[in-house]
Order: structure tokens, then sequence, then C-alpha cells
């Protein structure tokens, strides 16, 4: 009996320690693709959640060989995700969605399971898995593909990006402003004065559908890097980035400073300790906002999909021996269409992904797409139209109006331009539904995020 | 001829490497002190104020051995003082105030002239002195006692400073609301909460003259820090504090994580690197809000001068090897005193300084105490009175209008309590002169710093 108790120690201490027994899962997604609620269901599915009925598709917990999970002791000196926060929010009267945070944080932990066979389930009566959850925006993945641009190049793709049917109006005056520049003066001034106006067009970028694609990630959020000179930084026009001068020279140098100690840094400091890595993509909002914005989603996902090529040309190859081994892409807010059309929305995402998924080597990563919703905020059901069963959502508007209605088909390609001409999508924004402290979060295919991400490692 | 050469160029390279050819000068103060404009004018007098009648007790310029001082490349990934902008404030019409920076910022110069004497300059025709001026708050100096302090003594003391009569009202609903609240209760919500509360205690104490003790100095402006849950820190009441619970134990926790993640690191990494130190102290607007924020300025600088006290047995000693080796105490604001009281100012801070210094050993460091004004705020003449030449000065108020008065007599020692009931000072403020660029920037002893702070290295 002392032996035996022995041995589970020892088997517990190995485990813990020597084994695999500790994960690392990025979460991310550009603003507004949900970030904040999907970790906030994930742990509420993971500590009050884990019934078979709520989360039928997770292997530990329909064959009730989960133990429980609870929160771990966080690291004191790393923010930490604001759980409680985000769970007042859905207890508001009426309930909001949780504030999105703007930098990295962090929520820890700890999975207790039985293990379903192999050595673990002889010696030991419980197995642990400690898991951290780690948020930040999909925005800094952006800044990867820097690295392989010179400034030059920078500006020019900057300015075919500013040049969409999106974004034309609203850059023009940035661009005249440029035009009227002497790139003699390289004064502080000078360089101040137009971060201001391009930090002003990024902030307007930021408030439009469909312009996801923001470059350079920090300008907006500096944090204590605030007043560092490197962050002088805007695309020159093309025609002037092209010509030496003391201001494309100036502006050249920032640039390099800025890959060095803010891209690089963050790859070899914070991105090298993911295990997994789950991307929140609001496929319907791009669809709302037309053609021009569907593209640039698709060229989004694409510099995304760079930081989880590991191919050994690649640039993190040159940076780190990346370690991510698995990456859920999944299609957020899924409840804003009506059930049957999930599918759809799911070959839409993959379709999204996939020139981007052909031209990468994945030589580590494996990659699955499906359609979620983190927190459910709408009901599915069908109203009689004409004598036939319509299937339709039914939600509060953000307005507070009560809304039933069929929100219309989500395409499972991608819609040529015309499409956009003929159709306008419209799916509506929702409250959250009202929740009470200790109910179930409802949510759509929870439990396949989770069997994804952490099913394997809870044998 | 082209040994000469040669040998002036090995004596340069000598200088500017193996000697003593770089210096880095913190400057630092209270909130309030006037940093931003000791900084702004210090710069300007250095590049553009280098003349004898501008900067008589200047050795170096009244020598005429001054060749001239310019910014330098600054380092582009550490925040760079924004000089540009706040000489634009100056510019304004009517002129206002640079605004106030929250955190480390620095500015280079480099600056040239001749040696007076010595193998520099019989080597070469001129030297060059690269010089780096280092902005930051004042606050964060007032946080190294914590490292001697357990949470408990902290707790203590923070509460007996809070029972002062300027403070005592203040603090009495976040009193009221720790007394209400369960020591065994150490969750997420009733931390952060009582955080919350804690922080709009901090900013009313902020905005109250004569509350310059504040702690801890990061809680208001947590940079990247912002979340972690170390900064859920306030000071429970001693009784509370002093009893084992969930909630005391947490709260030690975060304070211990606390001083060794934000106190020590900042002395470890950017307070070593400093060779000099000057400390502005606003002794007038202390008189003006009576005998509890006199006390409580002597208190804090007694504090702040632990950061300058290199004894064998002292806090700094045990973290590293401190450099700095020369300090000037500076009150500012001089100008808004009439002339013949500037004396009585020096004599005030230097009681004020009096007790502390004594305590301390100042092993390397030499010091200095002045009055002084970084960018003159008034002019000074005499008005009759009775056919009696008296003393006044001119200038233009916060609300716009032109004032001419007498501001009233500087203490040259600390006031008795009673002092106060019977007399109020009044130390108007007022708005900058108005300046124009490439004018030269008014003020009272800049001289007599740079001379303290400098002369000995232009040489």
């Amino acid at each position: 009996m002392d032996l035996l108790n022995k041995l589970q120690h020892q088997g517990h201490e190995l485990t813990s320690r020597a084994l695999d027994r500790h994960l690392r899962i990025g979460v991310t997604g550009l603003s507004g693709s949900g970030k904040t609620a999907f970790i906030t269901s994930l742990v509420q599915q993971l500590t009050v959640g884990d019934q078979p009925d709520n989360l039928p598709f997770f292997d530990v917990v329909r064959q009730q060989r989960y133990l429980g999970g609870r929160l771990a002791a966080p690291l004191l000196d790393v923010p930490r995700f604001p759980l409680e926060a985000n769970l007042r929010a859905l207890q508001q009267t009426p309930p909001i969605w949780p504030p999105s945070t703007q930098g990295w944080s962090q929520l820890s932990l700890k999975l207790r399971y039985k293990a379903a066979s192999g050595l673990r389930a002889h010696l030991q009566s419980r197995s642990e898995l400690a898991l951290d959850i780690i948020d930040y925006p999909g925005e800094w993945l952006l800044d990867l593909p820097l690295l392989d641009l010179s400034y030059t190049q920078w500006c020019e793709f900057s300015w075919q990006l500013f040049a969409k049917t999106h974004r034309k109006d609203i850059a023009a005056p940035f661009a005249a402003l440029l035009s009227s520049v002497d790139p003699q003066n390289a004064t502080e001034l000078q360089l101040q004065t137009l971060t201001e106006q391009y930090k002003q067009l990024l902030q307007q970028f930021h408030q439009t559908p469909g312009a996801y694609l923001n470059q350079p990630g920090r300008l907006l959020v500096p944090g204590t890097l605030a007043g560092a000179p490197m962050l002088q930084l805007f695309p020159l026009l093309p025609v002037q980035a092209n010509a030496a001068s003391p201001l494309s020279n100036k502006l050249a140098q920032h640039y390099d400073s800025y890959r060095k100690h803010v891209i690089k840094p963050f790859y070899q400091q914070h991105f090298s300790g993911l295990d997994r890595q789950v991307i929140l993509v609001d496929c319907l909002s791009a669809l709302n906002a037309g053609h021009a914005a569907v593209s640039e989603l698709q060229q989004a996902l694409q510099l995304i999909l760079q930081s989880f090529n590991y191919g050994p040309s690649s640039i993190l190859g040159r940076l780190f021996k990346p370690s991510i081994s698995k990456v859920l892409f999944a299609a957020s807010k899924a409840d804003h269409a009506t059930p049957e059309q999930h599918k759809a929305l799911t070959l839409l995402l993959q379709q999204l992904l996939q020139q981007p998924l052909k031209q990468s080597q994945y030589q580590a990563a494996t990659t699955e797409a499906m359609s979620i919703a983190a927190i459910r905020a709408s009901k599915s059901g069908f109203v009689q139209v004409d004598g036939l069963a319509q299937p339709c959502i039914s939600g509060v508007g953000i307005n507070a109006q009560a809304l039933t209605y069929f929100p219309g088909e989500v395409p499972a390609k991608l819609p040529a331009a015309s499409t956009f001409n003929q159709h306008k999508f419209g799916f509506l924004p929702l409250r959250p539904l009202p929740w009470q402290e200790n109910q179930l979060i409802p949510h759509v295919r929870m439990d396949h995020v989770l069997q994804y991400i952490l099913g394997d490692k809870l044998r």
C-alpha cells in the first residue's frame, strides 16, 4: 500500500515535470473577431461547463474522465486575462459584450482527469494538465511580413492597399499632405506631425468595415515605447520612398529599428513559447462590408498565416525554432446565421485560407477550420412562411430591439465582385443573451474546439 | 603637419572613448516641480543660449571656450524627451507651460568646447562631451523605501500618512470601505474593486496640494504592466494587515512581486546608469498649501534622498554599485518670489533637506542647493509705496490677468505650525512669458546649474 502510494506519487511527479503536462495555447484574431468572448467561454466550459450534455464532442467529458478545471495561481508580473470582469459584463441588464483587450494577457488553469489507458491510467488515480491561455491582438502577426520587406517595399505595399475602393477616399487627405511635404525636411516637428496624421488615418481605417490590414501594429498602442523615435513611422508615397532624402532615410531607420526592437522580440520572447494557436475570423462582418472587405480579409489572413509557416526558408525559421503543432481557424459568431448555414460558413473560411495554405509549408503544424459561437447571442428555430418551416434566429439587436429573422444565406464560396453589386449581406450584430452566474454559457461547437486543441492531451 | 593631424585625431579618439567623455544626468522631482520646463530650458541654454551675457557663471561660456551644443541622434527605441513640442507650447498665444511627461524619456546632446589646459588643450583643437539628459518621475524614487518595509509596515506607514489633516477627510471613504471588507474574501472581484477604489484615492491625493507621498508609484501609470496581478495593490488597515488572512496574504504576495518586478529593475537597469542627478523641489507651492504640506514635502524628500545614500548598509548598496557623484537640489519657480527672497528660498530648501542629509552617508555624491527658474514667468522690479522702493514682480496669472505685485516673503526657516494659522502664503501661479523661436529663454541661475553639473567636465 505504501509502495503503491509512492509509485503513484512518483508517477505524478514524472508526469507534471518531465512529461508533456504543460500546454500554452495562443488565442488571436483581428480586432472585433471575438477573442475576449472566446477565452471567457473556453475557461467557463472547462471550469463549470463540463457536463456531457454541454460538451458532447469533448471526449474526456463525454467519457466521464474529466475531474474538473480550476484557475491556477497567476504569474504576478504578467497581465492577467480579466475573466471576472468579462463575466460581469455578461450579467449586466441588458447584457453587454466584454470589452476588448489591447495587449498580451494570460490566464492559467489546472485540468484534472483520469487517463483513458496506458501507464498513466495504471499508476495514477488522476492526471493533471497545466494550461496557459494567451490572448494577443492578431494585428501583431500582421507585422511579421515587414521583416521581409524593405521600407520602400512597405511603402509600395501600403499605398497599393490604400488605393482600394473602401480605403481610397479615407486615405486621400494623407496622400495630399505627403505630396506637399519637403523630403529634405526631416525635423522632429515634421516627423511628429506626419506621424500624428498617419495615426489618425489608422484610427479611421480601424473604424472602417473591412479595413483589416493596418501596419505597423503598435503605432496605436505603444505602451512603454510611447515617445520612442522609431514609432515616428508612416509610409511615404512610393515615389518619395524610392528617392534618397533626409526624410526617407530617417523613416527607413525608424522602420529598421521597429523591426529589431518590436517585431523580432515579440516572436522570440512571446510567440516562440506557444504550443497551439486558435485564430478567430469574423467572416460574416466581412461579407456585410462588401467585396473589397472580403478580399482584404483574405489578404490579411494570408499575411497572418506566414507566422505559422515553418519552412526552412520562412521568416520564422530564421528567427527561432517554432513549436506550434496545431492551428485552429474558427469562423466566429456563427450564431448570427441560422444553423444550416454553418457548413457553408466553414467552407467559406476554408476557401479564404485555401490560397495561403497552398503556398505555405506546414511542416510541423496541423490545421483545422470550423464555425463556432463562443457565447451564443441568438436562439435558432423555425417560423412558418406560406406553410413552410423557414429557419430563423431570434435575439436582441444592438439597439435593444427584439429580433426574429432569417439573416440570409452564407455563401460557401467567395462571392464574385458582381454578387456584391446585386446582393447586400446583412448579418446583424446582436447583444449577448442574458446570463446568470453559475449558469452554463450557451455556445456553438466549443466542444469541437476543446476536442481539437486539448483532446489528445487529455487521453 | 601630417603627424600633428594624426596626433590630434588620436587624441580625439582617446577622449571620446577611453576618457570620461560621456555623462548621463538624471532630472527628477515630484509631480509639478517643473521637470519639463527645466530640461527644455537646459537644452536651449546649451544649444542657442551660449552667450556670456546669458550664462555669466558658466565658466566654459564666460571664458569663450564653448564651441556650441547640438542635439545628437537619439536612440530609436528609447522614449525621446519631446523638446520641440515643449518649445511649441511656449510659442502659443497665450504661451502655455509644456505638458508634463509620465515616464522615462531621454535627450542626447553633443557639446563642443576648447579645453582650458592640460594634455587635451595641447593635442586637440576641440573637445567633445556626449550628454544624455534623462527625465523620470520623482514618484518612482518614493518606491525605494518599500524595499526595506514589509507589506504590514507599509500599511502602517500609509495609514499614518492618511491620518494627516490634509488627507484625513479624503481617505475616510476608503478606510470605511476597507473596514467593511471580509478578509477571508480574496477573490479577483474583491481585489480588483478595492484596487480601483485605491486608485481613485491616489488620484484625489494627486490633486490635493501638499499630498506628495503617493505609493506605489506605478499604480496610476502601469504601462505594459496593466492587468498584472501585482498591480492589485493597496494598503489594508493595519489591524487587517497584521492578521493573516487570504486577503492580507495575497496582497503581501503582490507587494513582494511589485518590489521584485518593478522597483528593483528600475534601480538596476535605469537608475544605476546615471552619473549626476538634478532634483527639483517646488517649495513655494508647499508653503501655499500649509503646514501639513511642508511637513509632507520634507518627509517625501527624506525618502527620495535614500536613493542617494550609498552607505554600505544602504538599500542601494545591496542592489548595485551606484555611480552618481553629484546631486543638485534646485528650488524651482524662484521667479514667483522677488529676487531678494531667493536667498531665503535656498536656505528653506537646505533646511528641508538638512535632517535627511544628516542621517545619510553621502560617501560618493556631493550635493548643492540653489534657487532657480528654468523658464522665467515674471519680470522683477520696484514700485514706489509711500515714497519707498518696494520690490515686486510682474507677470500674467493663470486666468490671463496682468499682475504686478509683491508675492510676500519666503521664510528662511521652516515656519512653525502656528505661523500658518496666522499667515497664509500666496505665491501665485503664473503663465510663461511670451517667447519666440531663436530667442533666448529667460531664466534665473541656469548658468549656476550648468556650472555645477557640467563645469568640471568642460575644463
